[in-house]
């Protein structure tokens, strides 16, 4: 490893509070004390950036920043990043995998999972209308949950509710999905949203779906079309959704989701990035591309994830 | 094993729906096609009756019955059972341990901390609230559970816990209580009703756990001193219970419970034995006595569980 020569000079840069942006550039300058960390807000030297640490940066942030040989991106999810059109070109991205943010998505999957087995929001609705009623208990064999998306999220999620004694398939690319649909009594979102994935939760889908299957989504609210999600619960076909993102998020005051019995609102809380073990994570990377050894978790630009 | 002779002579007795009554009939003659079965509602040959198959028998179903050898709970708590000043002298008793009931159990005492822990109460009470706003995240490895019983509920509950990533300890007989209570962020209760587990959840355990503390009572009512709860919830010592069981059941329609914010209502639901595995599980105990071998889980009278 070579440690010599001047430091590695990084630009922080993201549409944090001012309170997490200190926290993470707390946590980040504790993991790599020997790089030059620089804020957004003030006088960076365009010039000498060679590694961009984003999260959500303004548009037009990564532009003029000639010697920008990385982005590290802080959260999992590089959709937005990559809808910039000033984004430089050539330059390689990289997302998060965090095992603390891995975690938590996984405790929110089996979180809502057993939420939707076990009945627990209708008992929430009970408690409400001041009722007793003890509703029929299945085993957790009895409930098959597909998990759609295979990657660090959506395979940690699948091997928790296993653990948990569901009968768990999953789906990445070249699965047929009709005959997983066929069978899914609950259906959990962790795909990455790309051209090819947009508004994949639609009717059609649906339609596929066992009469009064429930939906999790945790991924992108860009992969719902809202619409047929409130015609698929009012007709039966659907018989609850939990939803942590949304088109427009935060979700609109006067949405209807928001006092829909049957939908369940996480403000995209269902997995935070961690600042202790993600910005060790990003540290990796970024002593990777100082020593010229190779960098992980980097973005497919065709593929889009 | 001998199966000559006359089959055995078995009474049916519980405070079920008749719906429920024959579900469980159906189920338990078809595991044991060769005994006799006899609803309490018949007019059964209370001179023949060998083996009483219970689940909450109204008081004085038991007397009068010259043969009965043994009673076979359909419930894994026997407290009510052993309340009745008509339970005939010597005859043993066998409560219900099922597989599958364990396991209903454990799934909401995972359900509830992991509510707790990722504030998805707080979520529900925002979401009534129109409220969009996502709240510190923390690792499960920083929520210290404490499991009250370390029986066949408590143990099942503690090693699902443990998997998802909880430091758990639990609680038994001979163990000290109060270094636990003092690194406790969530209690969940699952002793057996007794003379000494009688109103344990108190003011005086609730002032021993670090403040905001949550309680989970999946037990039994009489474990929870109400009054004592409301007080700590109103200082602030404890932040949220989530209740399964109460003083009276049906909960009245009048009880401060209902519609407290900090109070999740579940309608004695946490965990009910399965027909299917428990008519086994009943009818293993049946043969045992038939046959001469040894009774399981019998109760000792002595300890009251
Ligand atoms: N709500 C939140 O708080 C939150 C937090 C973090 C992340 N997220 C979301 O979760 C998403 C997933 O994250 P991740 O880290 O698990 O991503 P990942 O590791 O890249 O995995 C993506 C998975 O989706 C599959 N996939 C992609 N396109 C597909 C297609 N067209 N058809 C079928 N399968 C397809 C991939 O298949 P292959 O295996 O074949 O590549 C892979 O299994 C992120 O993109 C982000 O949007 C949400
Ligand atoms: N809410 C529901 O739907 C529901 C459903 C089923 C059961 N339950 C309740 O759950 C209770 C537990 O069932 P289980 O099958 O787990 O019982 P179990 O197998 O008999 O276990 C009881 C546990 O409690 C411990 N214990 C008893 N008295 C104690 C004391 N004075 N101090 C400390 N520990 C004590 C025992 O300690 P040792 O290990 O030292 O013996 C044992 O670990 C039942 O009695 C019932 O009330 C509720």
């Amino acid at each position: 490893m070579s440690t010599a020569g001047a430091p590695l000079q990084v630009l922080l840069s993201g549409s944090f509070s001012p309170a997490d942006r200190d926290d993470w550039l707390a946590q980040l300058q504790a993991a790599m004390p020997e790089a030059r960390w620089w804020r957004d807000d003030e006088a960076f030297p365009a010039d000498q950036i060679e590694v961009a640490v984003v999260a959500n940066p303004p548009p037009g942030r990564l532009q003029g920043l000639p010697r920008l040989r990385l982005i590290q991106s802080l959260w999992a999810g590089v959709d937005r990043l990559m809808r910039h059109d000033t984004l430089p070109a050539g330059v390689p991205i990289a997302r998060m995998v965090d095992p603390a943010m891995n975690a938590a998505m996984a405790e929110t999957a089996v979180w809502a999972v057993l939420s939707l087995h076990r009945r627990f929001f209708d008992y929430a609705r009970q408690q409400q209308a001041g009722l007793w009623r003890a509703l029929p208990q299945r085993r957790a064999d009895e409930v098959k949950v597909l998990v759609l998306g295979q990657g660090e999220m959506g395979s940690t999620a699948a091997a928790r509710l296993q653990a948990q004694g569901y009968p768990v398939s999953g789906w990445r690319r070249g699965v047929p999905l009709a005959p997983l649909l066929a069978e899914a009594e609950v259906v959990v979102n962790l795909l990455p949203l790309t051209g090819e994935t947009r508004g994949i939760l639609d009717a059609g889908l649906f339609a596929q779906l066992p009469r009064g299957a429930a939906l999790v989504n945790l991924a992108r609210g860009a992969h719902l079309v809202e619409a047929d999600l409130l015609a698929a619960l009012a007709s039966g076909q659907l018989r609850h959704a939990v939803l942590d993102v949304f088109h427009t998020e935060p979700l609109p005051a006067d949405h209807p989701f928001w006092a829909h019995p049957q939908i369940t609102v996480l403000p995209h809380a269902a997995a935070a990035t961690d600042p202790r073990s993600a910005s060790a994570v990003a540290v990796a990377n970024l002593r990777a591309l100082r020593d010229g050894r190779p960098l992980q978790h980097l973005v497919d630009l065709q593929r889009g994830y």
